[in-house]
């Protein structure tokens, strides 16, 4: 991998300056479009602009496509309709092509499909059908098919034809004459096994287990198959078992790994994707939902106090941040474990909720017993006498309990909602904890009359 | 993929106690190993044992490797070091191979490699001499070499030999004649081009731009490269360049699982992997780590609380739920945005602190400014009076701007000092910045003596 130092970008901005178009191209010549495209994301818009006329016109599809979505949207917007077909589009494979074509408005967007050729024009929108989180928009057509009947060497002549559309595949789908598939064959056994000249693709062909999804299956199943089964293509089949197209580990790849910043992201309160590199104002505008719920929560929570009257019970105060934090933490943590579950689907479809809020209780009993007996020691001796300490104390195991099952509770609801159980982690749960625990705290404290 | 559905688990135990031997193997055998896999990971161990023997020779060793940990821990422990040997692993991949046997106790280990025989057994030694986090802990031996003066011909008789230990392969791998990587031959051209009896390798093969990575490279860079370029299997190399093996991408995909849902946990509170079916002490014993940090944050923000004499200004106590979570949120915030951009290598290496904190500096004042406005209104208008709104606005800037700059550095510092930047992440921010939150939020009330 290229590291892309700062010298070599600023040498860069200096042959962009010097207008150094010879020395310029023979630099972009050497890099990968996936180095280009890094280095795009660094570089100011109008260098961008100036560079993009310098790649190779085969290359220049590759680069938009590796490049970061504002960087992307910024050189887009500088392209003619025209330039986005042939210069960009039909050099990509298809899925991205529907990708890009996808984040244009949507005018353009119909400007652009005008300008492609009818076959492409159709694959293109025979793929922006299907909505956004199906396999169906992961997939792409490119493919290899040879039919049961062929030949091999009938088939193999066909390979090379359909090989000119397609960079680079690892299998050959096998279909019947309905087009419907019948299964894979591995090009290691198209090469490795010798054949006579009137063998049959289907002589070769062993009934294999190929493992497929429909058109219309969610996302995350696509990446449960492929994790599941460590394929490197997998192909999409409409209802009556047709070969429409396959997804490539690639698009996997890029989705766990946006799915998995998305709950990141949620867990740590921010409410969009931000890089140490964006504006000002997305960075802010990213933090501040969260921040104002918390703002509200502490509103809310300086109302409880208030209720309980905290004049009269001024030592109670004491303890308030331990008694904040611990629910905020035991709630984000019984949530993590419920959103990792569904996530990577080791929670099964059929969990019922009962045996695990049960669960929950127990670890919550066993750490809320350890946390307060470590706390009613502690605060004993350091002073703070029988009655608070056992307040305390008290409080705190009807908290972490509290927490533990409010905390698994609602990501598990929200699931059944069709809602991103993710969304319960971060600032949500800490927020409800916080409130809910003062008025535990309180309500035992009133109870035991403390300042009494 | 199947859905193992309860069931089906329910049938399966049936079978089990009826000791139906011969319906067990029938279901067994038209499973995928995998699905096997995940059966067993949710079976009693008894049963796992039961099963074990009923499952086809050849696809036992496929199985274990697909168990979760504890599961392969038990059914290992239950099988003899031949058994290990002969049935796991001379069916399973190198790189699985050297994973197994690295769990296992270190006298067990030595026992299981002296049943190999002597190729398997120096492949082994081979692989384990790499230290975990290292691209030769993840490469495998299995790959297809070919030698650049080989006619095409005499090249696929020998990958036909090599094809025999080399379950799935993509692409040849073109070496010289001293062992050093040359470049990558894909299947696809060695099958699609018309060669003559006389054409050699070096004829087919154009020089490529191969990637690669050293034996000693840490594994986030095997990550980036294989990602970046979109590859489904990596040369690994020496330092003189021979080739030594390759890296598939369906381990990548499973350490970037594994890395993000340790981020995660850290983010969360948690110290260690936990499923809703670990036992109740595992459980526990992920969460109370941090649970104990927030306990100890909890009695030290008592002592701060009682230093500023909070019985001489007790309603100072109303808003200190609203200081410690706003400051324990932002630096979260903060603290992930710098842990996602280090993991995702777009934080580039290169990158100087005192922008960064510049950058952080000014989006926290823009934050802090609209929350303490928010604060300052909500507070006037709930009769919370003057004096009490101005401190509590004023702390909320500063401690807002703390907490971001405090979240910010210590994820970079820590990643400097070569310790995972996720532990800056979750319970230790908060915990943190509530003590700190405190001690600024009084120290402005006292300022501004607000219960005098």
């Amino acid at each position: 991998m290229e590291e892309i130092t700062r010298d070599f970008l600023y040498a860069l901005s200096a042959d962009i300056s010097g207008r150094q178009d010879d020395r310029l191209k023979t630099r972009l010549s050497e890099l990968h479009p996936a180095d280009i495209a890094d280095i795009f994301d660094r570089l100011e818009e109008e260098e961008v602009q100036y560079l993009w006329k310098l790649i190779d016109i085969e290359e220049r599809g590759d680069v938009l496509v590796e490049l970061e979505e504002d960087v992307r949207e910024g050189l887009l917007s500088t392209l003619s309709t025209r330039e986005i077909a042939e210069e960009v589009l039909e050099n990509i494979d298809s899925d991205d092509a529907a990708d890009v074509v996808g984040e244009l408005p949507e005018e353009r967007a119909a400007e652009v499909i005008a300008e492609l050729d009818t076959e492409d024009r159709e694959d293109l929108l025979s793929l922006l059908r299907y909505p956004e989180g199906t396999a169906g928009a992961l997939m792409g057509t490119e493919l290899i098919r040879v039919e049961l009947e062929w030949t091999v060497t009938q088939a193999i002549r066909e390979m090379r034809k359909q090989a000119e559309e397609v960079e680079t595949f690892h299998s050959v789908y096998v279909v019947n004459a309905a087009g419907q598939l019948i299964g894979r064959l591995s090009l290691k056994r198209l090469l490795l096994t010798a054949t006579s000249a009137r063998s049959t693709i289907g002589d070769l062909f062993k009934e294999d287990d190929t493992r497929t999804v429909k058109v219309d299956d969610p996302d995350e199943k696509v990446v449960q198959v492929m994790k599941k089964y460590d394929l490197v293509a997998l192909p999409v089949v409409d209802d009556h078992n047709r070969l429409l197209g396959r997804i490539t580990i690639d698009d996997v790849v890029d989705l766990m790994e946006e799915e998995a910043e998305k709950d990141y992201q949620l867990a740590s309160g921010l409410s969009d994707e931000v890089e140490s590199d964006d504006t000002l104002w997305t960075m802010t505008r990213a933090r501040l939902p969260w921040l104002l719920i918390g703002l509200f929560g502490g509103l809310a929570g300086a109302y409880v106090i208030g209720w309980f009257d905290i004049e009269r019970f001024p030592s109670m105060a004491l303890f308030i941040p331990l008694i904040a934090a611990m629910g905020g933490n035991v709630g984000v943590q019984s949530a993590a474990i419920v959103v990792q579950g569904l996530a990577s689907g080791r929670t099964p479809a059929d969990a019922r909720l009962a045996p695990r809020l049960l669960k929950e209780f127990s670890v919550a009993l066993l750490n809320g017993a350890i946390c307060a007996g470590v706390i009613l020691g502690a605060s004993l001796i350091l002073g703070y006498g029988w009655n608070l300490s056992l307040t305390v104390s008290t409080a705190l195991i009807a908290v972490i309990i509290f927490a533990a099952l409010f905390g698994t509770f609602v990501p598990l609801a929200l699931d059944q909602l069709k809602i991103d159980p993710a969304l319960a982690t971060g600032p949500f749960i800490t927020t409800a904890n916080d409130i809910i625990g003062l008025i535990i705290y309180f309500g035992i404290g009133v109870l035991m009359s403390v300042g009494g």
